[in-house]
């Protein structure tokens, strides 16, 4: 049986580059490595053991993850220090108790002092914990507010004091990071982060406690820091794939995008110079980050298309509209023609597919499947 | 055991509201039947064979679907006469062909005549297809353009003279009823999408083409039409679930909304007047079309809570920003607290889950699982 090749997929359908990837792999690995900084990368993105295991090569292992979903599906793949990154909520200890007993050290994160009590009394009746305060180092989402940081002795202190819990560290996501454009400009929300989680460090250890990890994350900060002095760990997560928005964030270039959502044109509309593909909202996500950047990215461009601004423009459910400034090169394209469109956001677009069909283009131009990689979805 | 609760189930999650849900059914099902029309729905909303089926109860039980992967499991699940909605390409023939070769009236759309060709040569060979021809009454999606239906015998033609090929009507869907937001708006909107059908239909049987079915869509078209002359059947799917952009159109009222996510609570940040809670841009999507009607819906609103602008306002992956005009009550609204958020587009949101906690706010308030219904995603 001749190898399978994506023509033989049908539409639409996740792709990834396995020669990108890899590329994508090394350059945060090394980059950290050589920094003395620990790479935890956030398997939110890929959400696959494959991509995960690829990623911590030439580290000690650890990840972080999103949902419980993931925390399980990484036990079973084998990842013994994993990160759950968002607020934990005393509902959710249970189901880490589970997973902790499997011998995985399976961290959570709080802000909150109620929920470090809860922490707490959980830990009082035995079970064992590994708590990081989350601090906000600007992005304006979850954590501690740098640098009043309000509460952080508070916290630290139940936690630190709980017979069974460690109070791992402090970390931070530099989601600010996502709305810079120039280096520079990413280097200063780098620099943020930093002094945030270093600082909040130092308070904690000018109290007597201790805070062994220090933890950032964000793909930009952690390409375009000049200054790791205080962090031990880093958790970016989309590097592993890339997309436009990182693209145009400076994060990678435009060879560096490793996924892509292979669709079919499946109407020809000349009165509006337009076509229709079969990837729409669900396929491509109704994810915008990118058009922050370049509004004519719309939800996706069209890779290798005949003119360079090739874009999927509106999305309905099934169906994705294609434009282009050019005139349409309808008999360069009829319908059934296989388009490869870049994602806007590679993890919201990767999260509606259960797998991805990986191919090399360092082989054939990235022709045949020559493998398939799992994913884990939902919570 | 006692019973299961919405509060013993790890969020985000799905649940939908079985009494909403089958007033929500009834009300189009008796009008359409009233009015003398088959209500073929489209499942492409709740893609699921328990609403599937509640859905076309008293009426013949066609229905519509928009992946390959629908059209697999509504077969499984019995159901005889389905319309695969989005424009068809000939590498998806032969599963359409496997399919139909189970006793199904698997039927397909195009408006290309090169489609039409390839399906008459595939025909040739002795399989049998039921094709419509897809009509652009206005929305600018798929669809010859009404009113000048450019090619329209052609395509018939080539579907009508094909051996074992049946062309079963005309079909369109008034996308464009989604930008109207007054019963009159969306009635014009309705005799458009009437016109449109019924006049390429009588052009097909002008030509002394039969055209049996003439098939309208789109829920607010259902609801609001005030002439259904010469239209055979209706495709509206939103209805079923309904949602806030849906109620800003004028489609139904706020206590139709079937659909909520149930989420927890995560974090309070006193300092810009927010919390946060673990359903983000995954749990909800990041579709924000009822936007255009109220830009403060966000990415969906809390059902019940103490302050009626309290929504959703900002995504990332995992966590949701919400906010409110009022002082947000986090004495009332603990970490852990569970909250049920209205789905801006239902349709979309739906898709992250691959089931529904069936509530029934006639019985209890809805507090209690009465059931679990199944839900098919992919291609």
């Amino acid at each position: 049986m001749a190898a399978q090749t994506i023509d033989d997929l049908p539409t639409p359908v996740l792709i990834l580059d396995r020669a990108v990837l890899r590329r994508n792999l090394k350059r945060m690995s090394d980059r950290l490595r050589e920094a003395g900084i620990m790479l935890r990368p956030h398997l939110k993105t890929a959400k696959s053991v494959q991509v995960g295991r690829m990623a911590v090569e030439g580290h000690d292992g650890r990840i972080t993850v999103s949902t419980l979903a993931e925390a399980r599906y990484f036990v079973e793949g084998g990842f013994k220090d994993i990160l759950y990154g968002v607020g934990i909520v005393p509902a959710k200890l249970p189901a880490i108790t589970e997973l902790r007993r499997k011998g995985v050290n399976l961290r959570v994160v709080t802000d909150n002092i109620a929920v470090a009590r809860a922490i707490a009394d959980a830990a009082s009746k035995g079970d064992t914990f590994s708590v990081f305060i989350e601090i906000d180092s600007g992005a304006g989402r979850a954590g501690l507010p740098w640098p009043e940081l309000p509460g952080l002795l508070d916290i630290a202190r139940v936690l630190h004091e709980a017979p069974n819990v460690e109070l791992a560290g402090v970390m931070t996501h530099a989601g600010h990071s996502y709305h810079e454009s120039t280096g520079d400009g990413v280097a200063k929300v780098a620099e943020q982060e930093r002094q945030a989680i270093v600082g909040a460090a130092e308070k904690l250890r000018a109290a007597g406690i201790p805070c062994p990890i220090v933890s950032g994350g964000s793909t930009p900060t952690a390409v375009h820091s000049k200054d790791f002095s205080g962090i031990t760990e880093m958790r970016p997560g989309v590097y592993v794939f890339n997309d436009l928005d990182q693209e145009f964030i400076g994060s990678c270039g435009a060879g560096d995008l490793a996924l892509s959502v292979l669709a079919s044109v499946i109407g020809h509309y000349p009165h509006r110079n337009q076509m229709l593909v079969d990837a729409g909202a669900l396929a491509l996500s109704k994810d915008i980050s990118a058009q922050e950047f370049q509004p004519k990215v719309g939800y996706g461009t069209i890779a290798g298309a005949p003119s360079k601004d090739m874009a999927v423009i509106e999305c309905s459910q099934e169906h994705g509209f294609v434009a282009s400034a050019g005139p349409m090169p309808y008999g360069n394209m009829p319908i059934g023609t296989r388009v490869r469109i870049l994602p806007n956001h590679a993890c919201i677009t990767a999260a509606a597919y259960d797998r991805y069909y990986v191919v090399d283009s360092d082989i054939d131009g990235g022709r045949t499947v020559v493998d398939v990689y799992d994913r884990i979805n939902g919570w």
